[in-house]
């Protein structure tokens, strides 16, 4: 038996401890051998390989990023993508192939399996944990812990001084890094993709603040947008209807409250600081499991299936079923956490 | 409403974001009162009580320890003990007390509630994770942080000089923490207290590791006992069992890796370390909801329950059932990690 | 001897170690009494004092920010500012006074002395490094750590994918925290407000490093400025010379390289987090001994003069000779560090 | 001019960034070539040789240990070991040799140096800081933080229990390390080897503390040794002297101080863990530029000769006198940090 393995997508630590876990077992236990396909779906549709086994995956555990390399291809844009992929499967006599990636990676997958007949198996991977069908993803833990610390630093200012500080992390479409950041570090407002926000609001929360003991940190999400009134977009130019932009609402936000308030503001946008470095013991303790329960289902044949975190344990659940919806924040939960704002 | 709060037993990081859970929804949401009770049982007992409200947990959700000190006073061990709790209580106008603390101090909370009608609602807290009923308890997390991160930093010198390396990390009845930093940290031995261990079988591991890389490290729990021989008890004594003793058991088995390999052994006893300092994002917000769900708890008027954490929601199980059995390692799970030693 | 504390200007790790280090020894050697005046000058400007012995700096060594406050309160800017300090100097009983603080702060406490006859010693602060007359100021070892922390994460990403990682660290006038934390951080450019940078020059090592590895991460200090061409103002408006502008220089760069090179690129700017949190080891042993040594100087009479390091000493300076002109990168260090650029 | 370069004894963070300095530089500024010798001595002993290029060194910044091994080989205890040395450097073609290393490796390069005329440049290497000739040596500085970080940890069980915290950090000979990270973490007992303990007054401080405030901490280099009595040997053993013994300081201190006061005592004992792991921004900083001058110095035919920090700059001694004796804690400098015992 010949498993080939491919990372897709973009950045999250643990990448690297689901692959050796994967060999580990596959070697250790059932014997196979593995083919490493590079930059995602580009490796079997160009036929680009790398040695795989335990050598190559040794003292991978705690390094960010993946030793397989990752890119955005989707084989469904190229002409003839599937059957060059199957082409280059066979070439490589690659029996199963483990697809670690987020929702296009996996679509992709899910598709092969199910439409085309290529063994895969899935194992989620987004940063963002905004999969359905897993409680959480590798990567999440360490982008919330790295969030959390920058947060915990800006304590320090806001007890000294009057200023509004506002920090953009990732989240483009969810909430779920700004919800646990923000209320493990304690920040005053969090705001979310998932509710728009008013500005009004937010900065009603800023002077309550000042008033109730020292100055107010402000997480929001990278996506999330205002109810009323337009964005200056990242290219200078202005949204009209306030909803369509990619980035800078931290840097908006922080002019906004101060033009409202007549507070200083100062903004910290951490970008890709939080998708890099090491991953946590938590998430190297998932993306290990996930490895191991992967090569479990290409042991038992069971394909089109995806490894998915259950309380303590690993399941199996169909891949369609979970890259059908984002997973996003339930409003009783933001609900819930709303009693620290202001 | 009048609401009591006590922690007991050990150090445990997130017992302050628990506190603040509690007091902020208490306060903003239902507009209840509140007393802490002085260093865990013996606040009740002797009617030692504190300030508890907004400006007294402002700014320990990221500190390590408890404001309201602990200890393992028990009231069933003393003379009217029972009484003078009951009394305490109606003097200080207290209506529901809420108890954070492990197996001994919720032991007190089931029985008073249950036998004598003192209306008590349960946390769970346990840095060792031992606790049935909940899939997590607060602590853990960043235990197993920071043993990890000593385990990373022994490679260098793994990688580096032929040195066996042996960490000894918390854990005396389970190997939770053990396992969990053993697996992250990529450790090439776990010796956990659930499964009596073989030298000449760590030894062979030992071996085996020299030859296909470089040095072996070693994770033991404190608890761990070898399944033969006799080991030196902490004030130097024979133990001729073999399995009494509580401490030192990394010094002890360094020594016999080097008596039988011949190899150079080395050790890290990490200790209270692994207890101290800010809690790790996720044990933050794992003890914020926690304490916001206790509220809900003496709301409801739901008493003699502990709060518990499964999946990712918070639920609401009897005291009892929580501190009916130790929550050992399940010995599959053991095994599926056993992939990665030697 | 009653002797009076203050701490000036902005936040800077070890303020508080500073002010322990002082009182600690004063109390202990010298038996000495405290008064802490709170908020910078603005303490002996308004009689705004608070209690300082023992218990009041016990556990604060590893806090940033400080215990007394601060401000940029320049009481020459005040009708009457020197009388009224004088006054509330003596109705406080004060008879010397322990200044730290930056530039600003430090000028003040020079003119007190050398005009005034204000018994001062000066102890000097800035997150900068950029004080003459000392090798080393607290709090830029700490600020220089968390930005290396945050370049270190980058590289992960700058390994998987094409694109550029741009990084503005703080810096208004000197870019030590750039250069060091560049160097440190193996960033393959080093921007800094000493030398105006040439945009192509930093597009072809850019493009030259994309050639040779992978993707380049570019460190600039806040106060770095274009040789040539304009750059977008905080408020959005256009500078026409290129070199008026407090903030953004991170984000302008990022839009400039997209431009000429066709590379994607991302932001982040770490803002207030470098100048939060607990000090690094250095800063707490650099500042706990400019405290012993402060006191030092008020026992010695040794008024007007500041506490340095040299070298592994502290030595004492005339404050005015310390605030005299900003200490900047020497062009041939900046020229050394140059070899790893591209 | 092709450029051998070795690393001896101890892992030390900061070891691959001095490497790496002296190959960017090398290369692209002079076009020198590099020959990386294996293992310390050993290498130009067995003419064990590695490539060594830009590429070789790339990603190495941040990664602990050597990238060219270690060993404690000392040519001079092996047979014709000068005469092999020099035959393999010839065979090589090697015209000059940069030795890494601490007292024993550099002690060898001196000898071969002035007495064989192989050209060689020193580069220091301690963790331990105990090099004369130098302010600091890379790798102290990552060494005090990981000790202080653990320090700041048991705080928090010092504030909530009874307990008297032992901690162990490395130090054989000198205290440095205990020194820096005893004032850094906020001790309360700093001992060290330069100077005998007397346990009645460690004690003494310990009771003294209790009463004052919370628990005490009590950091000891393992090489301190107390004034009176004996120790048991690591071995079990009793050293009638008191004053032999390589490690286990840490417990038995604990097991003292149960003893004669009564209070419980915890040991942690770090060990490896200080050696390992990314060095802090200060020592890549001073680790680079160690590399950068080394190779300025071969390129000036300056052989013979160590590279040192004095202040903020870097200068050149003759590596006989950086090896010539132990740089010891001044007695001055222990007196003005036990301000803050007891």
């Amino acid at each position: 038996m010949r498993v080939g393995v491919l990372t897709g997508g973009g950045d999250c630590p643990g990448l690297n401890a689901v692959i050796r876990g994967i060999v580990r077992k596959g070697v250790q236990e059932y014997g196979y051998d593995f083919t490493g396909f590079r930059d995602g779906w580009r490796g079997p549709l160009d036929g680009d390989v790398t040695r795989l086994d335990i050598p190559a995956v040794r003292g991978i555990l705690p390094r960010g990023g993946t030793i397989l390399g990752s890119s955005r291809t989707n084989p469904f844009q190229r002409d003839g993508g599937v059957a060059r992929i199957k082409e280059n499967l066979a070439k490589q006599e690659v029996d199963a192939l483990i697809v670690i990636g987020g929702e296009d990676t996996l679509g992709v997958a899910a598709r092969l399996s199910d439409e085309y007949g290529v063994p895969c198996v899935g194992v989620p991977k987004t940063i963002d944990n905004d999969l359905s069908a897993t409680d959480y993803t590798f990567g999440f833990d360490t982008a919330v812990g790295i969030a959390t610390e920058a947060i915990d630093r800006l304590h320090t200012t806001a007890e000294s001084h009057m200023r509004v500080l506002v920090v953009e992390v990732m989240g483009r479409h969810t909430g779920w890094i700004a919800l646990h950041s923000g209320l493990a570090g304690g920040a005053n407002v969090i705001l979310i993709p998932e509710q728009r926000f008013d500005v009004d609001q937010v900065c009603a929360w800023v002077t309550s603040r000042f008033g109730a003991s020292y100055a107010p940190i402000v997480v929001v999400a990278e996506g999330a947008v205002p109810k009323d009134g337009a964005m200056v977009l990242k290219d200078g130019s202005l949204d009209s209807f306030g909803h369509v932009r990619l980035s800078g609402v931290g840097e908006w936000l922080a002019k906004e409250i101060e033009q409202r308030t007549g507070k200083e503001a100062r903004t910290t946008v951490l970008g890709h600081v939080q998708r890099g470095g090491t991953p946590s013991a938590f998430d190297r303790w998932l993306a290990t499991r996930f490895g191991l329960h992967a090569i479990d289902c290409v042991r038992d044949g069971d394909f089109g299936t995806m490894v998915a975190l259950r309380g303590t344990g690993i399941v199996r659940v169909p891949i369609t079923e979970a890259t059908a919806r984002l997973k996003t924040v339930d409003p009783a939960l933001y609900e819930e956490v709303g009693v620290f704002f202001g």
